[in-house]
């Protein structure tokens, strides 16, 4: 490792103790390395603003971040063990190439402010893409319903037959929870959305750092006005994007269960494409739908990302070491989150209905609901027609068909009248940044 | 317990396990039964206007549920285990007391949405107590960051000196942070206000029930369409709702950690009055921050019922009985979580700091880094400058004193540029329903 | 309530801090008053042998502390909000009954000695219990497996069609799952059988206090010498009880979902008995395994009793008020988990096979892995054989019999060498207190 | 990657997709590569003992598998996304250089076990190894507390001065904490020292698998006997594991909670070595003691563990994919568990106190409870006793010095009775394989 920015003279330096302290912290900050840099521009162009850089200097500096960016992306440049992290990194490229001017880039900031930075860019990134990812599933989803609004599913509760419903009131509960977790992960970029560089170590510095330039310069809604709660913000604000993250991700948990139970063979309701599925090392028989299951799983390590920073925000304020923890805990969540997501749309498109397999599951019970309720709208009380219905259920499938059912289903939102246009125009009211 | 609802003739039913199903959920109910109530006189309302109901149904019901309303209140309404569960208790006392209007009023519903309904309209209350707590204690918090701005405190990070703060500076941290938590609880509550009435169990009836009226009349910003929707949001919303408070209980959280290091003998920065304190069975010299201790222990209980509802939600789409657990779980949470709040803004108003203390704890080298930047903006590249004053800290104080550090803290949102206007604004920004 | 033990003159007590201070703790401490009780006499047994109280004190103070608990099973005493906690009832009636006796009892202890004491025996008593019900419903499993060795049931990975298993394995597999259960509970009941008793407030007190008689007394295993760690143990061994109670309920999870499954329609595999299911209040055809899935979610509430628990103990050694929070956790989590597992063999013992629904669900692939590896040992390389049989799975299935199948199952616990004796050896050689 | 070995012709493989579903599982196979190298060994001798292996076969494939955890161990072998994962890697090494013997060594197996079994060795490892430096840790700490009995040090409660303690009881409390703790890692090792190798998919095989010879060549205490509990127990043990390494690095997160207060300038108790310390990026002043908080931060990535493979663990019995992701959980978790613990000893030897800031702790009130406690032994009650102490806090140390404090606390465990004796031979108890 090249010499730290803070080491004194003299102090030894355990490897096993440095190797403790470093983590994978310089493998993780490759994720941010860009946004590192994007901020670090910033904070040059506001250094010369009030006249510690020059405009030579700053041309310099921007530059040597031009060339920094560029040769971290060709792979020329390898953040690795070298360094102490991305941000000691970037000083030491700048020290190297420029000299002097690279000895003043750190001037009125802390690594404290330069991650937070750097965290906030790539937390705001990653929460428009899984509002552009939620957005994309409940448009394929909105889509699908309108095409097999009329195809019958059974329909349950506690996994027992409950009463006749469609592939259309299926596909509009997704698009209905998806557009709701679009709509949450934009709501939680805009909370995070706030600038906090030029708050240094947590107490601001005695220059006149001009923030509202790097606010605008970097894109932020606003300022993050005080350095004690950007301090305070550190793990709090991925602990919200975790959470936006996660109600998309639990969603997909609960569509995986469904998609688990209708590709077994006991159901028989879906195919799925079999690219979608794998083989076994011993049972030669075998085809899995291993994707689905692993999209199941992924809301598992979202919550995990979720324990490991809650689990560290029981602090002072202030900054703490602990909080570098959070950092791998946001790559892990984000990192399954998003690749589960990514492969949603698609696979929503690519699946099949088994119609034969869903008609066989309708029996007789599932109408007796609708036959109590017929009753009730003739005048019988509802809790009499109930019981006369219970009394009769092998009965109640007379002269009844899925689709009858179907089309008498008319409260707002069931089969026969899905609305799917207010669906589609809130889904078409969500503004995705970038998108 | 009164013959339940579904009861089937000839079916035993056993006393250890009817306990086991029931477990205290009928104690639970009486938290948002009067939520039940109203949601119940929406539900009739609508029923006379598709026709189940006469008007003289309708009124009936009305001054029926009325009664109820306030025999519950006044106490001369107990529900308990005679009865299965809330919901079961209206539908028992409209029968026994109406008849057949009585036998009508569940009509379209299940006690899916029932429950829905009624948690849904408890949960928008409680976020609104949320975001008017997190508001009102940023109001103690952004009047005492004016009046104590030029209060000096030291500055920690690791809880290691490191520069002179302010009073100003750490009220106005804590200012903005409540700020985002009641904006976050606003925006929960905006998420959550859908109606799930009239979804029954998940699929819709067959009958054109008045969706908008109920909607409308409940107060609901929008219907949830889906009936599959509805179903897939219980747990879901509880969990947005939870994650809200804990956004609020986690900065309180870290809040009472300051408070119980500055109101250690060590410290000596804060004096609490006494009625914040308890005494001990075995030592007499004892006076415990119990208050504070119990503040920072809230955000536990709100993650257990994070815990306790997301551990649930792996499972296919439907209704199914594991979701009963999710009804203590939020009251749980938000019980813990909204007396400790209730308690906060007093708390912050009361609280009184030691001066003396304060000052005791500033040593020279906390002026290092003013030194530094000095160096930085007189034209030393800061690195140079930061290597200078880390050879010369004992030396960095002379000369200085904790009113000067602060009165050069210029940068933004520090000491000398608090920005409580700007903080002031967003406050004022914020529309808490009902205050 | 009464005076509190700790008041000092003119200290105002605020009526909502004093809510907020008391939680529920006087209704949680019900209860493990008995335990407290015990623990109180044991004490005053070791403050008469060295020389505290005399003979007559201490005869005063056992036949008081009988009536005190007499009174508390048959209602007469009501532990409610008029104390403080439990522990301070027990020393308010002491001394109104028996004046200096009584006020000599709290000599040398503390209440947090105290808690500490009477929730150790407590978690002593639910660490048997969970034993004892992981044993018995080992022992209902087992008899089965003897029983229903030849039943053929379908095996599935990732819920598709594997091979032919076994009712008798299927049995085999959970009873294997409780004998562990039931020794996880035994290793943690041994861990936490240490006495607190003695160490007052954690730095224990000057007088020679008889702790090895109040080890004996109250049948623990052994001392906890250090007063440091008797506080630093608060937490951390009802965690430990708490996941010992998790295994076995997380062991219930996946059973319960097996059940879920198979009392499916589309599985058929299992009938309940009615008592175990419920009905809708809305759809009149329904049965649903409310009892099951209330099983399914009963990890959750362990789980978040663990949170709850896990996130206090970020603190400093020495008591903290946080650990309050603990006892509710305790409560919840046993209370669910134990309320889950009481109705567990009797469940089992009650379940019904449905034979035909199980042989339907064979089908042909499920022999292909049979055919590959009888081609293994006929010599063939078992990856060639392995891609032969793929070749040909529809006709794996000629000519063979689920029967067949299980009988050439002979790998050592596999179905046709189950190791029922191994089994069951196992689960005689473990001793659950009394039992 | 190289052909999947149960992919079938004609199903185009989706790159994304694969890519979805190999995750990083094969660089995390590196971790347990060579145990399943150990283990892939047991399996052959298992087949050449009952026939299916001549011995040529055998002697090839051992004298294989030896040179490929060679080259593993040089470097000359690369486990990559060359290969689908570390179990496919193995058998194409073997079919590459063998030919038919290769192709034969799967043969009654299945990559489930096969996992399994590498699993369950290295978390007997991990579990070997937090006993060890758990037990070197108390190891640690019983010499420190023989050698600074009297050291005084102030005992806090609530984070407020309690009475007087010592370096001693410090000492000794953390030596029964890890004593425990080594303790719960060998119950837990025990727990899961079961042999899953030849349960294949969970269901046996038709072939009399030697698995009392794999048992034992595997150093296993007993066999898991029941093929479909080996797959329950897959993250179960898991669980288990985490749970035990918890229980440490939960005490760890205490001491460093102590250790973070009593370095911090407002105590000045303790001095740490320089290597344990790092600087500030802007601050020239700063020494931070970053290793502190990072171990104090380490029982989060535990956490997050737990609840990664917890979460997952909703599932019916049998393999499902999801449990994939309980790999990379484990890895994490041990991974930050461990390093954290191999460093402690070292810590805790090196750490020094500052006598003068202790005494300097030290107030009147702190000798209050001995008052008390003196007079309920000279005959007045203690609550009296206790009262009168109450009212003359300020003169309670009058003549009285830490050294007598400590001299007169008598109470087993307590300061001037540190009982080490019994906690060297609880220690020296322990068995840790190999050590």
């Amino acid at each position: 490792m090249s010499d730290l920015l803070w080491q004194k003279p003299g102090v030894a330096v355990d490897a096993q103790i440095q190797a403790f302290l470093a983590g994978d912290d310089v493998v993780l900050d490759r994720e941010f390395f860009l946004h590192d840099i994007a901020a670090s521009r910033a904070h040059a162009q506001g250094l010369q603003r009030i006249g510690i850089l020059s405009g030579d200097e700053l041309q310099g500096l921007e530059v040597e971040l031009d060339h920094l960016a560029a040769d971290f992306r060709s792979g020329d440049f390898v953040l690795d063990a070298r360094y102490e992290d991305g941000h000691s990194a970037i000083e030491a490229r700048l020290v190297e190439r420029l000299g002097d001017a690279g000895k003043k880039v750190h001037t009125g900031r802390s690594r404290n402010d330069q991650v937070l930075v750097a965290t906030r860019l790539w937390l705001k990134e990653k929460l428009a893409r899984v509002a552009a990812l939620s957005r994309e599933t409940a448009h394929v989803a909105l889509a699908r319903a309108q095409a097999e609004q009329h195809l019958p599913l059974p329909g349950y509760t506690h996994l027992q037959r409950a009463v006749v419903s469609s592939a259309g009131m299926w596909w509009a509960g997704w698009a209905e929870a998806f557009i709701d977790d679009a709509r949450r992960a934009l709501d939680t970029l805009a909370l995070v959305d706030a600038n906090p560089l030029g708050t240094a170590a947590g107490y601001g510095v005695n220059l006149p750092l001009d923030r509202a330039h790097t606010t605008a310069a970097l894109g932020f809604a606003r300022m993050q006005v005080s350095p004690i709660y950007a301090q305070l913000s550190r793990g709090k604000f991925e602990l919200a994007a975790l959470e936006a993250l996660g109600s998309a991700t639990l969603d997909l948990r609960r569509l995986a269960w469904d998609l688990s139970l209708f590709t077994a063979a006991e159901y028989g309701f879906v195919a799925l494409p079999a690219q979608y599925t794998t083989g076994s090392s011993i049972m030669p028989n075998k085809r899995n739908p291993d994707v689905v299951e692993l999209m199941r799983a992924t809301h598992a390590s979202v919550a995990a990302a979720r324990t490991e920073i809650e689990q560290l925000l029981s602090l002072p304020s202030g900054y703490h070491r602990d909080l570098q923890s959070s950092k791998g805990a946001i790559f892990h969540g984000f990192g399954r989150g998003l690749a589960a997501l990514e492969l949603l749309p698609a696979l929503l498109s690519n699946l099949e209905w088994k119609p034969d397999g869903m008609r066989a599951a309708m029996d007789a019970g599932m109408y007796a609901t609708d036959v109590a309720v017929e009753q009730a709208a003739a005048g019988v009380p509802f809790r009499d027609a109930y019981r006369a219905a219970a009394a009769s259920v092998q009965q109640a499938g007379e002269g009844r068909t899925p689709e009858g059912s179907l089309a008498a289903r008319v409260s707002p939102g069931a089969a026969a009248d899905l609305r799917l246009d207010e669906l589609r125009a809130r889904l078409e009211g969500l503004q995705v940044p970038g998108t």
